[in-house]
């Protein structure tokens, strides 16, 4: 259910608020907001190492590297209950970028997130928080 | 082609670093110390808007909402020449996690994951600065 | 000159965050969005290296270690215009936190920041993107 | 006591740290790596609500409104034990920039921010992380 109410905000900072609306494509303003603080909300579930929610892995690999694809397979199956699907895509000859969506608690995904991203021969790794929208 | 260069660090320092290391799943310093030389790159890669890189953007949504998937699509297919794969999971019965997979220069793939972030019932949107593993 | 318009939220949303304004000490929604959308509009601010602001330094360092003081000094004497003021606070026998608010163009600021904080025996130095206030 | 140790890194990876690091205005690799360590060490040590630490706050607000800076000085003397130094400037006519030294816990320091940036009037507020030196 939709809740309506006003808030009063100086001409100034409207002003400056809508162009920053106009360039980042939003059409109204209570999208805009309702988007700042959703941003708020999701910043702290993460806080919190209990909160479940969903996160996502970005890793950037060489997979030539001898051994490697197997060591990453290894460590997601080791926290099955965690992954939820993944995505690869070759960036060139040498390079792979998978994308790994867990769900589990911040502390859990955040410990397959650490293994995932030490592992040697992984160039690049990332752990994304996101949400599983039910509380925003 | 590897090589091999000596640094020196406070003991005291070297003593917090190898637990946080042991910590994050490291087996060795090189490697960790490799992986904070990489994300101090890609961080400087994504600060200017020419660079031609690699991001992701992460959207959570309501599939159920009208017109919504069409409208993530339409924008995708507008921008075909950056995107390069997407990926998509069921959250629950309403809301479903939406990963594209962009190539092209910092400044295009920060407008179309605007577009994307600010279409109304994307509940929550963010776009994570990635790297095709060739510079670093 | 105060302008007041209406929002909607979903009761859902609105809830969370009502719960998060009271966590974070805000008395009514009005001040807790104004403070989201001016963050929104500093963090663009500074995408800007044209962009005329405020920034603040914060360095902790030996102020035992030989010369270094004395090259901190330095620094801000050449890029005399850029600096407002500092302040030098005592951690322990040892350590000094040193805060230098500046004033210029981002680029100078990031520039002058570089300098202070890759100076050797600074332990940890940091760039605090601010504003001036007028624009938001 | 300082510890020499070797690391290799690939010297594609090394020619591109070694622009990254004259750009920043170091002068060797070991200090680059030393702040790339210590600033691993600070995001860890701040996320733990129990660490004895060094934060400051950094406040924007317009010294005109009523009552403001009362308020303000009120929140600080209650917690006068965390609150170490503050250095204020003037921006311009209205507006100031009042910088908090706070000294204590983690969870202490951001209770404290978060009352002071939410204090209607104040136009942008953070909590910079920092550290007292000791452990890095």
């Amino acid at each position: 259910m939709l809740k309506r109410f006003s808030i009063t905000v100086d001409d100034a900072l409207l002003s400056q608020f809508d162009k920053l609306l106009t360039n980042e494509g939003y059409d109204n303003r209570s999208e805009a907001i309702r988007d700042l603080i959703r941003n708020a909300l999701v910043h702290q579930e993460w806080e919190s190492d209990e909160t479940f929610t969903i996160g996502t892995v970005v890793l950037v690999y060489d997979h030539h590297k001898h051994d490697l694809m197997k060591k990453l397979t290894d460590i997601q199956h080791e926290s099955v209950n965690l992954i939820v699907a993944s995505l690869h895509t070759h960036l060139d000859e040498h390079f792979c970028q998978e994308i790994i969506v867990m769900r589990g608690t911040v502390a859990e995904m955040k410990r397959v997130a650490d293994r995932l991203i030490s592992t040697s021969g992984v160039k690049h790794g990332q752990l994304l928080p996101s949400t599983t929208g039910k509380r925003i």
